[in-house]
């Protein structure tokens, strides 16, 4: 039996999907972007290097960026540290277009081009039902045939970027496994917003675009029912690195872990977004704005405006805003507790879960994780402390970044440098162990 | 004809799901949890009572679980107010735990241990698409054939813990009603956040588990559509009551009307929390925070200090956190009409069902229902009134808690003493007789 | 090959769905209503009016309404600037309403009674899943070979007012195109939410409808993948035009264009809304509330207290709320960056449009857009500048407010000069122009 829902591909995670034009008009090398993109490694190496011959490339150009992947990809390919998965044209409405796609990657898959041997699979975008999903899967195993590949060997991903496609996620359970398709080949489901937003005519004031939050939720879910990796489309605006982050932590509580990324720096950012941070910190919900608390020797210190805190004879007042709160001790730490919320480090959580196992070994099923600082508010410090408890399930549910770590340092030695200079070594080590 | 989205068990309402461990170890008697929820009744008794013997129980206490359930549910059933239904093992990935299930199901129904005359249904976890829940269905049928039952009558209810069974969930109306199954048999969708949240492989910053509001929406839907019950997961945070009503006021808001109990005080608030308050009250929004009025002799009082009110030569200025605004008293009643809002009582609610009852029987379609109220902020005091239209489509919107609340009282006598001291007798009998 | 998701009648977008009471009783003509709303032209006249034969007319009054319609619409119908969907009864789970349904819709499409001919199709309430809907497709077919008419020429709009038709919608793309149906008469989805809370159970605590955002996303997207157009339901509370204005953004980020209208200032409020401005306009985030800048002699100017900015020696202090930041020119400038967004006027985008066209044609498959002002806040100006990369995806993304523009210059005529009012002729000129 197969089962649809695990991942089968090498890599299970994919964080960042980085695209680069096949080919630039007015450059003495037309590939000059691409052999760029194609030497980098470490950090601004992305999980998946897309070759893009489709939107980024202008379509007098394709033709000739089919050949620059094939040059590209055959020279460099071998030492790529990445995935690679050129996306080729495709379109849900036109015959023309789905033949041009299959033209394509027939001429980039040939063996005797040498580039095939380096590239992981296809991105398909603009398909439509799942109906349109099986002629590029029907594509891919003709050209399979054609060369001798074993069926399904070569990945294909696509991209929702209609309402259709939408939909049509909901069907992979149904379809894969079919013996009239090769389905099995899809990796990752990628969302296309701009074209979405178009083909759902939406509208916004500013022509910002929309959130899709549902498209999001649907296309994790549809990635998790059929064992694929779902990848959000790219932030437009490369210069708002906040906003960059904001959007992976929206996706990342969804389950999509990956995101298109347009720059290196973007990909550097991506590959270290799902990661736990190397050291903990504590967020207090300051009148409705989460600010960042500043450990100093050991306290946690809050010196905003937002929030201010003073001793009387009788207790404490807690400003929150505008709202005065007179409160005793145990009235304080409980309210500071409803307020304070604490990320843990790499090292935290590498902790919680060693204790969880060493517990579990000893028979216990749930134990308390807990969880104390030293908060400092206008020179005031208070001591508050936290438990938590877990169980097997937590265990699981909270191992997630650990397990997108041990994937990452398996299949990216090209990062273990630039990993040991986020975390200790000892860190690393220990999170490669945990969990197993 | 069936109609698959009527309700067609007893109770068409459950608004607690409360789990107990079968078999806790390191006690003189191992069945002491259970037999301590067995004795519960009144506003501390669920709707629901899940004797859990999946992850609320180790697994090598299990088999003793399963005894103990029988045991304790053959002596304490009889008397038990609410419905029960044990949670047995599932797993949509493993044969063996299935085949567990289906023993310890087998087990806990024969006749011959005097316990399934006083159990609904069984619990299955971890189910994953449509096909897998009809093997947990006919092993239902099985157990049902094998002593005698009618095919059917064992309640069969889910959880969904996983983006397969979450689209599971929208084929129910095709499959239900099929000749080769008895899904008609299903009665609660119950979500599993932590585990969903695992299949999903997403991540918060804190590690607290995502809102997944859209994996609400479905539940509900689904639900609604099949003509079964909805029910929320656990709420971990035990200590934060405010927390689990603001959770449940967003459940209901979806139509979930159900949450699942961690212990009984939880079931206490979730029992109460879809019924309308004893009291009426006003509501303002307080630049952005909304805020309980306080009722002093009839006048609504705000005493905070994100909103301020002055009366000027001309007029009035009202300040809304950093905003002030000159008005006229027109523009202020309007202005404060926008900002309140008023949450009416459980007599308020039947006041105005009878009176549209009683407009109908006279012929008119709509009527205009008026909410007046003296408001005080900073010692000004304002008149404001404001009028709704109800029509048919309005009064059957508005008539769910008055309807779970029937359900309630016919289902549960051993509640009416705790609903006769929330509301007054004369509210209940009237409450019980408006809507029929 | 039929494209499914193509829109293929003659309006494309809708974006007023207007009802009024076919019979009223104790008038003396029980039709005035109707005869009141036949005579709407310009931009009080929605693109599409509905004659409500269900809930806005009473039980005992609908013969007499179905009269109605045949009458007012007969006499009045030719000159009608919209389209004219009469409702009539319908019910999943009640075969005689059904029944009453396909009576009243064959007395009306009778060409004898001389209304037909102005009549563009039909709205059905109250559908349930996929195969309900098939049966009023069946009735229309039926009235059509009947009288002769074209199969399929009467259009077909449902309401969504159950979980069950929610789920219906999804199917669409299956189901239309097969030989047995003609469900490529569907025309719009329009959402009942006061229904669909009733069959959701839903409860909140004041009464007010709930969001429902995921069930306007799917609304949206099954018409996008169906080539059908979404309309959300009734905004009842008539006074507040903000909210309605609000509502109708809130749709169209999620591709949901048309909306109910209760009254003919809603009906111009909902013509207009979607619509770009006359005149452009910056938006500063003041601490979590949006506020519009005020254009004075072509500096942008804030004046509230919400945000404050003073000029230091060494720089400048932002003040957000209660936060104070210190900073350099550069900083102030990226700091209000963040903070302000341009809303474009119609005169705006259709100049961008211009010259991305332009730059298309000199082979640039990319340009970027600037938008630049300055900005004053307590008397402190800053000079700001942003700039946009447009490629051909943004190009079309944006278009929708031109394109819908031009179906509605093309399709209204009547509101010709309503739209000359609102934007000068150039502009009108150009727009019409653009894109094609």
């Amino acid at each position: 039996m197969t089962e649809l829902d695990k991942r089968t591909h090498e890599r299970t995670f994919v964080r960042t999907f980085f695209t680069t034009p096949t080919a630039v008009e007015g450059e003495d090398d037309s590939a000059k972007m691409l052999e760029g993109a194609a030497g980098l490694s470490g950090m601004e190496a992305p999980d998946v290097w897309v070759p893009d011959n489709e939107d980024a490339t202008a379509p007098n150009m394709r033709d000739e960026g089919a050949q620059n992947i094939i040059d590209v990809v055959s020279e460099h390919g071998a030492d790529y540290p990445g995935e690679i998965h050129p996306r080729v044209v495709w379109h849900r409405d036109s015959p023309s277009t789905r033949y041009q796609g299959f033209q394509r990657m027939l001429e980039i898959a040939d063996p005797e081009n040498g580039a095939i041997e380096h590239i992981d699979g296809f991105v398909v975008p603009e398909v439509g039902d799942i109906d349109d999903w099986k002629k590029a899967d029907e594509f891919l195993t003709i050209i399979e045939n054609e060369y001798g590949f074993d069926e399904g060997s070569i990945k294909m991903s696509v991209i929702i970027e209609s309402g259709q496609s939408e939909l049509g996620m909901e069907k992979l359970r149904d379809e894969m496994g079919k013996p009239t398709n090769n389905l099995e080949r899809l990796f990752m489901l990628v969302i296309g917003e701009v074209d979405y937003t178009k083909d759902a005519r939406a509208i916004t004031p500013t022509g910002a675009l929309p959130a899709w939050p549902e498209l999001r939720h649907n296309t994790s879910r549809a990635a998790s029912a059929a064992g694929l990796i779902s990848v959000d489309g790219p932030y437009d605006d490369i210069r708002d690195v906040e906003g960059y982050r904001e959007r992976m932590t929206d996706n990342q509580a969804k389950g999509m872990l990956g995101i298109w990324s347009l720059t290196p720096g973007q990909v550097v950012e991506a590959n270290k977004s799902a990661l736990p941070p190397a050291e903990g910190y504590w967020l207090l919900d300051a009148d409705g704005r989460e600010v960042e608390l500043e450990s100093v020797d050991g306290v946690e210190v809050y010196d905003g405006d937002r929030v201010s805190l003073e001793e009387t004879d009788g207790g404490y007042v807690l400003s929150v805003g505008t709202d005065d709160l007179e409160l005793d001790e145990d009235e304080l730490t409980q309210e500071l507790l409803d307020l304070l919320d604490y990320v843990p480090s790499m090292d935290d959580i590498v902790d919680s879960m060693e204790e969880f196992e060493a517990a579990k070994e000893a028979g216990k099923g749930a134990i308390a994780m807990t969880q104390a600082a030293t908060v400092e508010i206008d020179g005031v410090q208070v001591d508050i402390s936290s438990d938590r408890m877990w169980d097997e399930a937590t265990y699981q549910a909270l191992q997630t970044p650990i397990t997108l770590f041990q994937d990452v340092y398996e299949n990216r030695p090209d990062q273990h440098e630039g990993l040991a200079e986020l975390y200790s070594e000892d860190v690393v080590e220990r999170a490669m162990d945990v969990g197993n």
